[in-house]
C-alpha cells in the first residue's frame, strides 16, 4: 500500500490548488486523475469557452469605435479561432501540466479513484487497482458533470454538453441551447458570431440568467436579439428527436411550437461527479455533494480526515471559489487557523456576454430573503465619461445592494462591455466590509467606467 | 453688487462639482468662466485625447486575437477618429453644459473672475466689470496651464500644447514630442497610430513615467518602440527652431544630435493659473500654487472663506482628483464635518498607452521616503489566465507595495492592456486599509486579469 500525507482525488483547479499547496508545505501529496490533469475548466470550460468567445468579443468592441470600425473589414475567422481554442487546450493533451506537479513533488496516479475505507483510496489504474493511504486527509475534488432533464427524446439524440460545444470542430449551421444560464448565452452568443445562422436559446424561466438582478436578463437578451439570436423564456421543451441519423434536432414546446436546429446544446445545469467515488464505503450517499463545513471538511465523516473541495461539495459551482476552498483546505490540513469565509457571502461571477455580466455577493432579491435591511442604488453604466470614451452605443448597469444599518455593501452587479476587471472593487467592498463613507475617498479614475462608483455613492445619498 | 453664497471661479471639471454640490445643498452659487464651461478636460484634456487613443487601441486589442486579426484588413481612418474627437468636445462649444447649470439653478458668469478683496470676485465680462460677492465662500477652481522650459526658440515656433494635439485637425507627417510624462507618451502613441510616419520622444530623465515604478518606464519604452515610436531618455533640448515659415522644427540636443518633425509637442509638465486671479488682493502671491489644508481652505488667507479644489491647489494634478476636492470643499461649506484624505496617500492614475499604466497611492521608492517599512510582490500579468485568454501577446506587470507591520497596501501598480478598470480594486484596498489576510478572500473571478491579485498575495507570502 502507498503511504501518502494527502491524496487528492480529482486534478481540475481545484484538485491542484490543494495538492500544490499542500505540497508546498513540505507534504508527501498523491493525485489521483482518471481523464485530464487541468480537468473540466483547463479543456472543455473557462479557457476554451473564453477562447471561443474572444475574437468575437475583440471585433465587436473595434466596431464600436469610430476610427477602428472602418479597420474591420473582414469576417471573424472561425477556423483560426478554433485552432487558438485547441492551442489554448494543447489539443486535449494534459503533458504540460506534468512538469508542474514534478517541480512540486506531486505523485500523479493515473486511474479512477474511489473512497475504500477510511484515509483509503482504491485507484482503477491501466496496469490494475492501487490501493493509497493518507496519513492526514482525502480530499475530494472531482467536479460536476452536466444535467440531463428528462426530456422525452434528449438523451437518444445525443445533445451536446458543455465538452462538445467547446471542443466543436466545427460551427454548425443551426444550433439550439436548451438553458438560458451562464454557459447557454456564452455558448448561444460565441457560436452565433463564428458563424452559426441561426441560434435558438429556450430558457423555462421568464428571464435570462434568473438568478442575477432582474435587469441583467434583460440587457443580455437585448444584446444577444442584436447578434440575431432567437430568445424565447417561459417556455418548455417536452420532447425532442433527431430526424434520421444526420439529420435535423426538432424541439418540441410545451404549446406544441417546434424549434429545428443541426445541434442541441443542453445546458440546464449540473449535478455532482459523486456517482462512482465510493462514497458508501464511508457512509456518505453516491451522487449527492459531499456536505462540508467551513474547513472544507466533511460534515457526515468523522476523524477530520475526508475533504471535499470545489463544485462536488455544491457551495458555489465556479472555477475559481473551487480553486479558493482548495487553498483554504490545504491551509486547515497544514494546521492554519483559518476558514471559507467566500462561498455564502461573496462569490463573484462574470458571464462573458456581450454586455458582460460580473457580479459579486447577494443580489437585492437574496439580501431580502436573508432579512437584511436594504437599502440600493442603481446608475446607467453607459453613462459616465468612461464608458463613452470606449466608442458608441456603450450600455449597461451598475447596482450595489447596501446592508443598510450596517453601511456596507453585501452585492454589486455591473452589466456593459469589459466590466469583468471592475467587479474585484465590488468583492473587496464586500469581503473587506469597507463602509460607504470609506469608499467615498476610493477615488475612480478619470475617466473610467469604475466612475460609476461614484455615481453609485451619490444616487445612494453619499 | 450681486450677491451669492458661493462664487466658483473656474468651470473645469472641479469647479462644476463644487458649484452643482453647493447648489444641490441648496446654496446661490455663481460660476465664472471665461473660456468654456467644461474645462481643460472636457475639451482639451482627458476626452479629447482618449477619444484620439481609442481607435488605435480597439485595433491593437483586436490583431492581438486569433480569429478576429483576420478581420481586421484594414486601415484606422483618422478622419473618422477626428469627428469622433469633434462630436466628443461639441466642436468646442459648451451649450451642451447650460442646461445642467439651469437645472441646479447655477448662475453662470462669462468673464475672467479676479479676487477683489476678501470675498468679493470682480469679473470682466463682454459687458464690462461686474461685482460678485459671496457671502460664503470664494472657491478657486482655475487649473493649470503648460509650462514651457526655457529652450532656446522654444517659445517662438510655437510648439504644441495639450491644447494643440487634443484639437490637431491634421495628423503631422512627423511629430516631435518634448516629455516623457503622461500627456507626451499617450499623444506620441495615439498620434502614431492615427498616422504619423515618424514619432519621437525626447525624455531628460532615464526613463518615460519616472514618477511611476521603474518597471513602468522599460514597459511603455517597449510598446511605444514596438509601434515604431523613436524613444530618447537621458537627453535634454538645448534649442529649437522652425525651419522658414512653415518648415520642419529642428531641435538640437545637448550632445550635438539633431532630430527633425513637422511639429513639436511640448509636454513638460504644467503651471498655475493663477497669474491673473487678483491672488495679490488677498496677500496671495500670483502665479503659484494656492496652499490649502484638508478642508480645501486656504492656508494664508484668514477668515475661513476661500478655498482652491483642483489642479491649483497642486495637491494632485488630476482631473478626478480636482473632483474629489470639490465635492469635499462643497461638504465642508455646506457644514459637513468631512475631509481631504486621498491626495497624499491614495492618488490613482491610468496612463492611456499600450500597454496601459494603472497606479495607486505610494511607489515603492515613495514609501520608503516616508519612512515605511515596506515589503513588496510583483508578478508577471501575462501569466495569468485572463491574459492568455485575451489574445496573444499580453504582457505586464503587477506590483503591490505593503506597509508591512500594518499589513495593507499603500500602493500598487499593474500595467498591459485594459488594466483601467483593474485599477479600482487596489484603490478601495488602499483606501479601505483592507488588511492583506481579508484580501485573501476577496476571491477574483476565473479567468479575470483580476487573478493576479491571488498571486500577488501568494508572492507576498499570504
Amino acid at each position: 500500500m502507498d503511504q501518502f500525507d494527502v491524496i487528492v482525488v480529482g486534478g481540475g483547479p481545484a484538485g491542484e490548488n490543494v495538492a500544490g499547496r499542500c505540497a508546498d508545505g513540505g507534504l508527501r501529496v498523491a493525485l489521483v486523475e482518471h481523464e485530464l490533469v487541468g480537468g473540466e475548466c483547463s479543456f472543455w470550460g473557462c479557457v476554451p469557452s473564453k477562447t471561443l468567445i474572444r475574437p468575437g468579443d475583440a471585433i465587436a468592441a473595434a466596431r464600436r469605435v469610430p476610427g477602428a470600425s472602418a479597420a474591420v473589414t473582414g469576417r471573424l475567422d472561425a477556423s483560426a479561432a478554433l485552432a487558438w481554442r485547441d492551442e489554448m487546450t494543447s489539443g486535449w493533451d494534459d503533458s504540460g501540466a506534468l512538469p508542474w506537479l514534478d517541480e512540486k513533488g506531486i505523485t500523479l496516479v493515473r486511474g479512477r479513484g474511489r473512497l475504500a475505507s477510511e484515509r483509503e483510496v482504491e485507484v482503477e489504474t491501466a496496469d490494475g487497482d492501487r490501493r493509497l493511504r493518507a496519513s492526514r486527509a482525502v480530499v475530494l475534488a472531482v467536479g460536476t458533470r452536466p444535467f440531463l432533464p428528462p426530456i422525452e427524446g434528449l438523451r437518444d439524440l445525443p445533445p451536446w454538453d458543455n465538452r462538445s460545444a467547446t471542443s466543436a470542430k466545427e460551427i454548425p449551421r443551426r444550433l439550439l441551447v436548451l438553458g438560458g444560464g451562464a454557459v447557454g448565452v456564452e455558448m448561444a452568443q460565441a457560436f452565433r458570431r463564428l458563424g452559426s445562422d441561426e441560434v435558438t436559446i429556450l430558457e423555462g424561466q421568464d428571464r435570462l440568467l434568473a438568478r442575477e438582478e432582474p435587469f441583467v436578463g434583460d440587457e443580455v437578451r437585448t444584446g444577444l436579439e442584436a447578434d440575431g439570436i432567437t430568445v424565447v423564456t417561459g417556455a418548455r421543451m417536452t420532447k425532442v428527436v433527431r430526424r434520421g441519423v444526420d439529420g435535423p434536432v426538432v424541439a418540441t414546446l410545451e404549446d406544441g411550437r417546434t424549434l429545428e436546429g443541426d445541434e442541441l446544446l443542453a445546458a440546464v445545469g449540473r449535478r455532482p461527479a459523486t456517482d462512482d467515488l465510493g462514497l458508501d464505503a464511508v457512509g456518505l450517499t453516491p451522487g449527492r455533494y459531499v456536505d462540508v463545513d467551513d474547513s472544507l471538511r466533511s460534515t457526515a465523516v468523522s476523524g477530520d480526515w475526508l475533504y471535499a473541495v470545489g463544485d462536488c461539495n455544491g457551495r458555489a459551482l465556479l472555477t475559481h471559489m473551487g480553486k479558493y476552498q482548495a487553498r483554504i483546505a490545504a491551509d486547515v490540513i497544514l494546521g492554519k487557523e483559518i476558514s471559507e469565509q467566500a462561498s455564502t457571502n461573496a462569490v463573484p461571477r462574470v458571464t462573458f456576454t456581450d454586455p458582460q455580466v460580473s457580479a459579486v455577493g447577494l443580489t437585492e432579491a437574496e439580501a431580502r430573503d436573508r432579512g437584511i435591511a436594504v437599502r440600493t442604488a442603481t446608475y446607467d453604466l453607459g453613462a459616465v465619461a468612461g464608458s463613452y470614451v470606449q466608442g458608441h452605443d456603450i450600455h449597461g448597469t451598475a447596482k450595489i445592494v447596501v446592508d443598510e444599518p450596517r453601511g456596507v455593501i453585501v452585492g454589486a452587479t455591473f452589466t456593459g462591455p469589459d466590466v469583468q476587471e471592475l467587479l474585484h472593487s465590488a468583492t473587496v467592498a464586500v469581503v473587506g466590509q469597507v463602509p460607504l463613507t470609506t469608499l467615498w475617498h476610493a477615488v475612480p479614475s478619470f475617466p473610467t467606467v469604475s466612475e460609476v462608483w461614484l455615481r453609485l455613492l451619490e444616487a445612494y445619498g453619499i
